[in-house]
């Protein structure tokens, strides 16, 4: 016990006055051995040698960052609401230019400095609706439902903080799937809420299977109140597409089990495999018929971060609500305009992912082209690095059917798993911190995302340029081979 | 009660399920006037005749939105960072491209659209420690305690997200200025933590003393544990700058009380009256010496939004942090990952403010002028709208020293009084509500921002330009004198 004086000294904010839920957040993708990733890379700079001249950071979905370039039409665009100027010069196209000038007609002041309304731009947010209906074969949608967002990761968040409330028992449960995306644990440790983990599937290429989810749902009925279920379609850390029937199944158990469902579709455009198709819940959900499309509440995501555009640094995205109480819209309305508005050079970007050139317009060969090339250099990058993989004896991985991520499962030595646990390591922790050291590949450990007890995986992206991801799974291979050896 | 059927049928999601922290938040400043306003806005669109032709919104401190101009610098660079092709062209000075290469250099593949390392790109967080050296004579300031942020909104949220904790009698309370900006009523109230009001003085130009914060804290002392200390200088919404004797006041008692400091200082550039100088918190706590710059912990806070750029849309800002144990911040800079970076557009654009032209760099006299010409309209709307509002009978208006706003009293007849009961509304809300319907005028109803019981006021923003600014007080005045008329 301190005495008064020393109580006097010590400080207000200590890790054990602080709140206790941030303390239990976890965020693997941002964690230690990224931040070890960052230190070799300042001291390859200074010139410590090191076994490798640079770092390959294929821990993170960040698509510039890796190489891609920006696609030109939404940068001309962006340009030229930053600086209006530019409208009176020749050197963009007009569909560009007629872009920027409707958005900026629909700023305060005619300038994306200025505010605006909490839910996002009307115009914008109209053109998002006549999107989804489009995507969806004409299923309605209105700009009412649709709530501009600072990336998709503040939707989701704010989203779940709508929904928890209640203690002890009655305290709202979250179903999601292990392996997960770390953002939906982290959210739950932050609000306190209970997190129910639903397992994928991995020997049926990581499929989601209802009758995991009931028994999830059952065992959580024990100790607290399920209430949201959700869902990432195409998955990360997984890749892997739902099918239409699956859905169909998720959807009719959400209804029986009366759960608010959250469907994480950022990678929407992220579709590779062949026979895969992407199928938003919500055309899904109206095409089960009224009972299910008037009935059953639920919240789509998206983002400008993904797809083709991979525009992370915007932070731009926006949610839809369905079938939400008019009542709990109202308090949702309120609870974004705390903080005032999502970035407007965001917006600005997601509008022109929903509304990109068409057919009759100047800038529509180009943009279908670098378009075109994005996605189908992703899509050799999945069938690469699934077949590289699986040659290797000890790694097995399921097909990259979309997003931009595999999750292959590794085989540990039982002297490797004992050597990390002598370490204080997670054994996947220690097997991508030795890979790092040696190799300078950053990956992120399956234990980042969950897993069944008893396995081990890492998750890598397909970003990276295709040589230098040949490189990389090259490097993987042999080191993998390595460890092995070495344990053995 | 419900029957098994009815209860399968009612939402997942209503306002008695939902999290009942989020019901309690307000927020004013974009509250049912605004709403209303927009409403109208449409009206008058559709042919509606009213008794004006357009809503004026003085409720929201949005410079652009009230026809300021974005600063040419500043937009020049972010046109380059969105679309570097335009570094090749001859229409931009060399300091605008050097500012440009600089950040797309310290970006993930030379993208804006790239994530950035969650604490903010580390060459800006340079910039920001130099800018604050700069600002406060060459006290030592280091990039690892900055956080770039999204606005200072988030920033604000995020630090008291960290510091409260505990139940009952031993939960959080922050000692918050009244009147107040409502971000901080909302955030403590999503978090569940406890609201200590301490009462600035309206006959002492909204001054803020140690003896009421005294008061207010033992006051509280009783029922929660007080932890943190909220000031805003200069003040919004009451235009007041603190003296350098009342903030060192304040710094005695946060060491003297154990308080953490939370400085808002985002209107720092907007001081205007003669004898008024802005002094930053950070500063007076080194010059009070080690027994106080080496113990008290706190966070100041600062954005894009505010000062003569006025880039409310890019939500840009920053927050230092001085004296925080380094275990907590660990624990920050992971809570911060959860939602990956702050928008890099407003990233770049804070890196301009506090690395403006320098003399000897093409862009200086036209940067300075375009300054200049704001904060000198600034000064002269908030000299006209004290004096204006003198002279009504019934208003009476401190001087606006700084920030970007006038918080003026206003003596409203008994039965208006009892008219607003009648109507369900607080009298101040009445009045704000009649002046829109009647005037096209959008103000905030003091209630909004809390005031002492029995005295009303409303907030209104110096922001319109000059001539509509007069425009504006005119028509208040006429209607205050009206109202007044109308219930006496
Ligand atoms: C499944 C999923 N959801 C949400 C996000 C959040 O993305 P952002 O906040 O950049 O839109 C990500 C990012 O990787 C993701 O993978
Ligand atoms: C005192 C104060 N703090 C913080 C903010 C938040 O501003 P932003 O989030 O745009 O930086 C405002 C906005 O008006 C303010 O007045």
């Amino acid at each position: 016990n301190l005495t008064n004086h020393e109580q006097k000294r010590a400080k207000v904010l200590t890790l054990d006055s602080m709140n206790p839920n941030v303390k239990r957040v976890e965020y693997a993708v941002r964690g230690p051995i990224v931040q070890r990733a960052v230190q070799i890379e300042k001291e390859l700079k200074e010139g410590v040698k090191k076994p490798f001249t640079e770092v390959i950071k294929a821990n993170i979905g960040d698509a510039h960052a890796m190489g891609q370039k920006p696609i030109t039409f939404l940068r001309q665009v962006l340009a030229l609401c930053s600086y209006p100027e530019l409208l009176e010069d020749n050197m963009f196209p007009e569909d560009a230019k007629k872009r920027a000038r409707r958005i900026l007609e629909s700023c305060g002041g005619h300038s994306i400095g200025a505010y605006s309304a909490s839910q996002g731009i009307e115009c914008i947010r109209q053109d998002v609706a006549r999107y989804i209906e489009r995507r969806d074969g004409g299923i309605p949608s209105s700009p009412d439902n649709i709530y501009l967002s600072t990336g998709a990761s503040d939707a989701i968040v704010t989203m779940l903080k709508l929904l928890v409330c209640g203690e002890g028992r009655s305290r709202t449960g979250v179903m999601i799937s292990i392996p997960q995306y770390p953002l939906y644990s982290a959210a739950l440790a932050d609000l306190g809420a209970v997190q129910i983990s639903y397992y994928l599937d991995e020997d049926k290429c990581w499929s989601l299977d209802v009758a995991e989810l009931r028994r999830a749902l059952n065992a959580a009925r024990q100790h607290c109140n399920p209430r949201v279920l959700c869902i990432i379609n195409p998955g990360n850390p997984t890749g892997q597409v739902q099918s239409r029937q699956c859905i169909e199944d998720v959807i009719r158990f959400a209804k029986e089990e009366h759960l608010f469902l959250m469907a994480d579709e950022v990678y929407q455009d992220n579709v590779y495999a062949e026979g895969c198709k992407f199928h938003s819940f919500k055309k899904v959900l109206f095409e089960m018929g009224p009972e299910y499309s008037s009935t059953v509440e639920m919240a789509s995501f998206h983002s400008t971060s993904k797809c083709y555009m991979g525009e992370c640094g915007f932070r731009g995205g926006y949610m839809e609500v369905i079938n939400m109480d008019p009542e709990v819209k109202a308090q949702l309305t309120k609870l974004v305009s705390v903080r005032l508005c999502p970035p407007v050079p965001g917006q600005a970007l997601l509008d022109l992912v929903v509304n990109p050139p068409q057919p009759d317009e100047p800038s529509y060969t180009t943009f279908m082209k670098e378009r075109t090339a994005v996605l189908a250099a992703l899509a050799e990058k999945a069938r690469l690095t699934e077949e590289t993989f699986n040659t290797v004896p000890g790694i097995t991985c399921n097909p990259v059917q979309g997003a931009m991520y595999t999750f292959p499962r590794i085989t540990l030595p039982q002297k490797a798993i004992d050597k990390a646990k002598e370490e204080g390591q997670v054994p996947d922790m220690y097997y991508c911190m030795r890979l790092l050291e040696e190799e300078g590949i950053c990956l992120v450990p399956g234990s980042g995302f969950g897993q069944r007890e008893g396995t081990f995986h890492f998750r890598m992206t397909i970003l990276p340029p295709t040589e230098k991801l040949k490189v990389v799974l090259q490097k993987i291979r042999e080191f993998h081979l390595r460890f092995t050896q070495e344990f053995s």
